[in-house]
């Protein structure tokens, strides 16, 4: 498939490794391509930069692996008709880090930046998913010491298939749909918990699981 | 150990079941007797129903299981002398389902409900835990199909070292000191994901389990 993941940082470039990885075509969108490659030249070595809006017009899946503050102004740089009708998985978070750490959420509890972009942008199909673990995670659950979950949200049916049929390539085996993209919520406000944990725990590899019933005690 | 337990909802009666069958000494306290007994003689059957105040009183530990919206009135009706250097263990959560389903949260991001309840009585060493899950999981984590994870904030050692006993009494395992009582915000915000998995499972009985490291894939 042809892929035009939009974003440069850790989760950019490890999604596009990845899928590349899995026989994909991969194009990375950046806003200015000669400034990107300039800054840290070796990190975007073997990866294709385009412009945002190069990027995704050759692209059948878009995915917005932004900075949650930068998402909207990357999107619309990607251009409205270059997303019309394509799959969007939205990866971002609304994390805003002016007040330093722990970063505070600009958009949440009664909206989501996942339903901001689906509103910005009504002609694509935005899935949430994959913004609850970090990079290394999101390519390769098999890390990790047991199955864990991933999450989808999202009004469109084939989207969302699409969506998990990506998932499944990098092994996911808990894909859980939540429904609409209102549940975007949900998942984005899952951050400071994830923030937490990470102290906590003293890593950030890791992930939650969903465990039903079925009496263990 | 001598327990009071804010709150007669299902949350405050199956802990006050489930803490006398562990052989505590349990008072239920509620605003007003005659009127929480009139209204559902049944649901409180062998249990012994207080005044607020007066349950709190003769506890060395107290529970808050009100709703959130309640919490601060009925924290204030068991009066702040009768909480000073006791543990408490704040179970509740900022839903606030005035606008209808799903509830809004009134208190997040930057502060949460454990936090006010904190600053509102600063002696009172709170402890936010087992908001997360089900009334019937809280106190029979081994429900479940494998361990699931809860989680301890709050700023006095001791208290959370109470806490953590107490889980263990339930069956707890993976029982996770996520820091000081701000990390209550994360916890909180969990709520709304928590209610999409429960209408996505189409189940109450679930919960988190956080996997660490480990290569399973």
């Amino acid at each position: 498939m042809e892929i035009a993941i939009l974003g440069t940082g850790t989760v950019g470039r490890t999604l596009a490794r990845a899928l590349s990885g899995l026989g994909h075509q991969v194009q990375v969108g950046t806003r200015d391509v000669t400034v990107t490659q300039a800054r840290e030249p070796a990190a975007y070595e073997g990866l294709s930069l385009l412009a945002y809006s190069d990027a995704a017009a050759g692209a059948e899946l878009v995915i917005n692996a932004t900075a949650g503050t930068a998402s909207m102004a990357a999107l619309q740089a990607a251009g409205e008709q270059n997303l019309a009708g394509k799959t969007l998985l939205d990866v971002s978070n609304p994390l805003d880090f002016s007040g330093g750490f722990p970063p505070s959420l600009f958009v949440k509890d009664t909206d989501s930046l996942g339903e901001q972009i689906q509103r910005a942008f009504p002609e694509a199909h935005v899935v949430k998913t994959l913004n609850t673990m970090n990079a290394e995670v999101m390519v390769n659950p098999g890390l990790l010491a047991t199955p864990t979950a991933v999450f989808l949200s999202g009004d469109h049916a084939g989207a969302k298939q699409q969506a998990r049929t990506l998932l499944e390539g990098f092994g996911w085996e808990q894909i859980i749909d939540l429904g609409g993209i209102t549940t975007a919520r949900g998942v984005e406000m899952m951050l400071p918990m994830w923030l937490n944990l990470m102290s906590a725990l003293g890593s950030a590899t890791f992930n939650w699981a969903v465990v039903g019933g079925g009496d263990h005690g």
